[in-house]
C-alpha cells in the first residue's frame, strides 16, 4: 500500500510561517515523521508540494496507478479550486482532506471547502499530528 | 487522564439507521472498541448519550474537574445549537468535534458548524474509526 | 394499524393559545376526535405531546415496532429541528406533516420546514380538521 | 355547495408523466374519483385545466358567484405566478392548495408558494388522494 | 397622436376587488374617463386587457405603426415577465408603467420592477388618477 | 390649499448638473412654473432646497400646520435616509414621492425607496413635468 | 427524424428587433434556412412560435409521437418559466436550448435558465446561426 | 405583582463563565440581589434555570396565572428559538428580554433576536444590573 | 458625574409623533423626568436634540471633558449612520443606546443598530422609562 | 483560417475521467476528429491543453498573431478565473465557450461562468461533438 | 492650479482619536504638511472639514470654478452617501478617494465604498502620507 | 532599502491590452520608470511578473531576507486568490496593494480584494503612476 502526502500552497514555508495557526514543525519535519509512522504502520508514503494549483492537479492525476491513496492538505486552493476538486472526482483515489489549523475558528472564506464533498474523510486543528491521525485513518479504511 | 465521549441525537440509534451514512456498528459497539483503546492509551474514557440539547449541556457543564477532554458527535445539533457552543466556551475543555459521515458530501445545512470555532480540531467521514483517530488526537494534544 | 400522533412545543395550550391561529379545541378534544375517527377507520391511535425537542425525538424512535406511522406536528421545531428530521430519516416509519394554521400566511421564518422534506406529505391550515384528513391520507397510504 | 378544481400546467400528462413524482392515474381517472367523491358529500364539483396561466386567472375570477369554494393545483405556476394570487385574493373564494407530490423533497425553487399565503390551507404529497382530503377539508370548512 | 392603454391580469375586476387597494371604479370607467381626457387633450386612445402575458405581448407588439405611445399597468406581470419587458425593448414605443396602488407600501415582492427599467416614466398610487396623469405626462412628452 | 415643494441634495445644482439624466431647466426654472401651474390650480406652492437631510428632516415637521401636501424630491436621501420616512410618518401630511428621471434604468442602489412606502403615489421619469404631474396629482386627492 | 422548432416570446419580431443583440434575419428566414439545412441533413422540420408560455406548453407536449426531438429558443421564458421546464421533463424529449445572443454578456437576469437542467445541450451566441448548429447536434445525437 | 426570573442554558454557570463577557456574580448572587430589590419595590419575584428549551417553554406556560410578568434571558436559545417565542406569544404575559453583555458587540449570529419581537422590551450590557434594571422597568410598566 | 442626554431625528416631535410607537410625553417632559431623576442620583444632566447627523456627532465631540458618559437615543440614525459610531468610538466616553419602542417589532431595517457595538449597553420598549431605566443603568456603571 | 482549440484542466484525462459526464473519447481523439473536420473546412487547428491556470493564459496572449480565433474549454477554470476573462478580453480573438456535458444539470456552482461574457458564444451538452459544432459556428463567424 | 482637501464626520479629533488606526497627527497639522507639499509642487490647496454630510456635499458644489480637482476623506460618509456620490458625480471635478487607515482589514461595511466608482483612484493606508501621494498623484494627473 | 515590484496576469501586455482601462505604457516603461525613481529615492527595485498565480506566490516567499517590501499589482489574482494573501500573511513583508485603473468603477466582482486585509495599504486608479505613488509611500513608511 502506497500512499501520496500531497501538500498545497505555503506550507513549503511551515515552521516559518505564523507559529500560532500552523505549529514550529517543518514540511521536512512533518515528512520525516510520516514516513517513520509509515514504517511502522507497513506501508510506503511518497511527497510533493507546489505553490502552483495546475501542478497540484497533475500530480492528483499522476497518483494513479502508482498510489492507493491521498492525504491532501490543499491549504488555500482548498476554498477556491474547483480543478482540485474534478480531479479527485476523476482519479476516484480515496482521498482525505487535512488541515493544520481548526479552519472554522478562523476567517469565514475557510469555512467553505470545495474538495471536502470528493473526500472520503477530513481532519482538521491537531497541527502536524492531523498527518499522522489522517494517514492511520486511510490505511484502516483501505487495509 | 480522563475523557468524555459524549454522543447526540440518534446516535442511539447506530446500526439501525441509515447504514450507508453511518455505518453498522452500534454505539455499544463504538463505546466497547474505544475503552478497549483507551486501556492501551493508558487512559479513562466515559461516555454519556442524549436526545435533549440541554441535556448534552449539562453533561458538558459536569464534565469540569472530571475529564481532561471531550469527543463530541453533537449530531443535528451541530449545525442548530448555540447552547452547546456556549456551554464548550464556558468550560474551556478541550474538544474535538467528530461525525460518523463525511458531512460535506451530503444536505448544504450539514456544513455548517455552529460548534467547531470552539473546538481544538475536528475528525469526520472515518465512520466508528473517527472516534478512535479523535481519542488518539485528543491524548496527544492532552499528553 | 398503529399511528402515532406526536405534538411538538405549546401545543399543549391548544384552546387557549391565540385562537386567532389556532382555534378554540383543546388537544384533549383533537385526540378525543382522533380517537373517535380511528376507531371508524379501524385503527388505533397513540398520542404524545412534550415542548422538549429531545423528548420528541425520544418518542420516533420508539415508535419503531410499534406504530405504523405518524402524523406529527412539530409547531416551532418544524423550523429549527435538524434534529426531528435524522430521527424521521432513521426510523423510516410513514410520516404526515400536520399544522393547524397555515403557516404561509404567517411570519417569514415559518415558511420553512426542516421536517418535509422527509415526510410523505403535509396538511395545514385546517385547525383541528388538519389532523383528522392526515389520518385518512396516512391509512390510505399505508392500507 | 359547489367546488371548482383547477388544474394548471402539465397535469393533463398525469399517467404519462414522471410517475415517480405523480403516479399512474390520468386526470380523468381523478376527475372521475372526485367526482363520486363529491356525490358521497352532497356537493358538486366543476373542472377546468390549462396550461396558460391567464385562463387560470380568468378561471378563477369566473368562478364568483358559481362556485363555493376553489381546489387549485397550480403545479409550477404556484412558484412563479403573482397574477393567480391576485385573483385569489380579489375573487375571496375560500382555497385549498394542492399538489400530488411532496413538493419539500423535490428542487429548492418548488419550496416557495407564491399562492399559498392566500389559500385556506394546503395538502401536498397524498398523490390523487391529496385532491380528496381537499375536499373534505373545504366541504368541513364550508358547511 | 394615439395612446394606447393596455390592463394586466385582474384589472378586469376594479370596482369589485380589494377596493383598499384599488377604488371603486371599473375599468369601464376608468376607460371613459380617459377617452374624455384624451379629447380635451386632442389625442385618441385605444383599450386592451388581458390577464394573459403573452396577448399583452401580442398587443405590445401591435402597436406598432398604431400607436404613439403606452400606458402600461402590467399588474401582476410588472414583477414576473421578461417577455413584456422584451416586448417594450423591441417596439420602442415610449410607455409609462401605471400603478393604482402605491406599491412600495404593500408586500415586498411588489417592489421589483423587471419592466420599470425600459418605460420612460412611471406613476403610482393616485388610483384612476395615476391612468390621468400618465396620459398627461406621456403627452407632453410626445408632444 | 398649500404645497410645499421640497427638493433634497444637489437638486441646486439643476440645469447644470449632468443632463442626460436631469434634464437642462434649473430648480429657479422648476418653481417658477410650478408657481405659474399652482395659480391656474387656485392652490398656493412653497419651496425649500436642502443639501442636509436634518434641514429636509426640519422642514418637513415645520410644514404642519402650514401646508396641506408635500411634493418630495428626496434624490439620493431617497435611498438612505430613514430620519426622513420617520418625519413623514409623523406629520402625516400627504406626499408625493417625485424623480426626474427614471430611477429603475439607473444603479441598482437607486431602485431602493426608503420613504415611498410612507407616500401616496410617486411620478418619475418625466423630468421637470414630474414635478407638474405631481402636484395636480396630490390636488386632486387633497381637493 | 423530426425536429420541432419551438421559439417563444417576441422572436416573431426578428430582424425588426434590436439587432445588435438579434441580428437581421427574420424568423421566416431561419425556418427558410432551417428546412434547407434539414433536407440536406435527411431530416424534417417543424415549426411553431408563440408569445403565450402555456401555448408554448402546449406545443411541447403536442409533440410526443410527432418529433423526436426539439429545438427550443424559450426567450425570456427561459429565465422565469417551471412550466416549461416540467413540460420537458414530462416529455422527456431530447431539447436543445437555443439562443441568439449571448446571454452572458447582458443583464444579470439573463444568466439564470430554468430550462438548461432538462435539456441535452445549450447553444448560444451565434445569431441565426446557434439554431443551425443545434440542429446538426441535436440530429448527430439522435442518430 | 409576582415577576418570574427565567434563566436560559449556561447562565447555571456564572461566576465561572468568561469573566470578561458575563462579571464574577454567580446566578445565586444575582437572585438575592433581586429578591432584596423585590422586597424595595414591594413585589414578588420567583426563579427557574434550564438549559432545556423545553423546560423553559414549560416554565413560561406554568406561569399563567402565577406571575404577572418575565424577566427572560433565553441566552443561546435568544437566537433559535422559535418555540420560546412561540410559548411568550401564547402566554401573553409581559415579558423583558435581558443580557448580561452587549450582544450587538459580540458574533454576528447574536445579533439576531427570535424572541425579542414578542417582548415589551429589551436591556443588555449592563451585567448583573441588566436584571434589576428590567425588574424595575417591568413593574413599573405592570404599576 | 455629569451626563449627556442626545436625541436623534424627529425626537422633538415627540408627544406628537405616532403615539402607538413613542407614548405621549413630550421631549422636555421627559427631561424634566430626567432632570428630577438626576437630582435624587445626585447626578448632573445635559440635553441636545437635534435632526442633522453631523450636528449629533458634534455634541458627541464636544462631550468629551464635559461629560462621564451619554444616553443616546440616535432614532431613525440608529440604522444609518457610521459617522454617529465613529464618533462614539472615537470619544470613548461610556454610552448606552436608548429607544422609546421595542425596535425589535417593527419594521425589518430597524432590527439593525450600527452604534450599538460601540455602545456599553441598550434599553429599549418602555417609553419614556427606557431613559430613566438607563440612566440608573449608566450611573451605576460610572459610580 | 488558423483556429486555437485551448483545454483546461483534467481535460487530458477524457476517456478514462467519469464518461457519465464527459464520454469514452480521450483527448487525442478529439483533436483527430477536429483536425479531420478542419480540413474539411479549409481552415487549421492548433491545440493545447494544460492543467495550470497561468499557462492557460500564456496560451491565449501567445495566439495574437497566429490565430483568428480560440474555442476553450475551460473546464474548472470557467467558473474561477478572472485571469482567463482578462486574457480573453486584452486580446480580442473571438472565442468560443465549450462544455462537454450540460453544466446547468450539474452542481449549482458550475452554473456561473466568468468567461462566458467575453466570448462570443457557448455550446455545451454535446460531449465531442460540442468542439466539432463550435468549430463550424466559429469558422462561420470569422468567414 | 488649485486643490480643494475635504474632510469628513470625526476628521476634526485626529491626533486624538483611535492612533492605532488614525496615527498621532492632528488635522491642523495635515494641513500644514499639505500645504508645505503644495508649495513644493507649485499648486495651491484649499481646506474644509464638517461632521455635516450636506456641507460636504455644498463644499463640492461650490469648489466648481475655484478647484481643479478634490482630495476627499469622506470617512464615515463613504460607506454611506449616495448624496456625496451624486455631488461628485455633478460637478465631474477630478476626486481622489483618501484614507488614512487601510479600510480593508477593518470592519465588513467599511470594504464598500458608494463613491470609489465616481472617483478618478483612491489611495488607503498610508496614514497622513495618504493626503501628500493623493496630491502628488492628482497634480500629475491634472498636470 | 529594497523593493519588490510583482506583476500578475496579463499585465506583461499592457500597452497593447484595453488602453482605456491600462494605458498606453508597456510594463518595460514602467519598470523603466521605477528604476529611475527608485535611484532618485536612494533605494533598489527589483521585478517579477507571471500569469501563474502559484509563481506569484513562490516569488513573495522568495522575497523574504532579499526585499524591504513589495509593490503588487496582482490583477485577476487579487479577487480570486487565497493562496497570494496567505503568501503575504506568511512572509509579514510590508506590501502595498497596486492597480492601474479604478477597479470600483469596474464590473462588481472587480470591487472584492481578497488581499487588502493583509496590505499596509492600496493605491489605484492612476495608471502607472499607481506604481511610482506607491514605491514612495512604501519607502516613506518603511524609511
Amino acid at each position: 500500500m502506497k500512499i501520496l502526502v500531497l501538500n498545497g500552497p505555503n506550507l513549503n514555508l511551515l515552521g516559518a510561517r505564523e507559529p500560532q495557526h500552523y505549529g514550529v514543525q517543518t514540511l521536512a519535519d512533518i515528512e520525516k515523521m510520516l514516513t517513520d509512522e509509515a514504517n511502522v504502520l507497513g506501508v510506503e508514503v511518497g511527497f510533493f508540494q507546489s505553490n502552483i494549483e495546475g501542478e497540484l492537479v497533475d500530480a492528483i492525476q499522476k497518483a494513479v496507478g502508482v498510489y492507493d491513496g491521498i492525504l491532501l492538505n490543499a491549504a488555500a486552493y482548498t476554498h477556491t479550486s474547483v480543478a482540485l476538486r474534478d480531479a479527485l472526482a476523476a482519479v476516484k483515489l480515496p482521498t482525505v482532506e487535512v488541515h493544520l489549523s481548526n479552519v472554522l475558528s478562523r476567517e469565514e472564506f475557510r469555512h467553505t471547502s470545495l474538495i471536502g464533498a470528493v473526500c472520503v474523510g477530513s481532519i482538521s486543528g491537531f497541527g502536524a499530528d492531523s498527518y499522522r491521525l489522517a494517514l492511520h485513518g486511510l490505511v484502516n479504511r483501505l487495509g
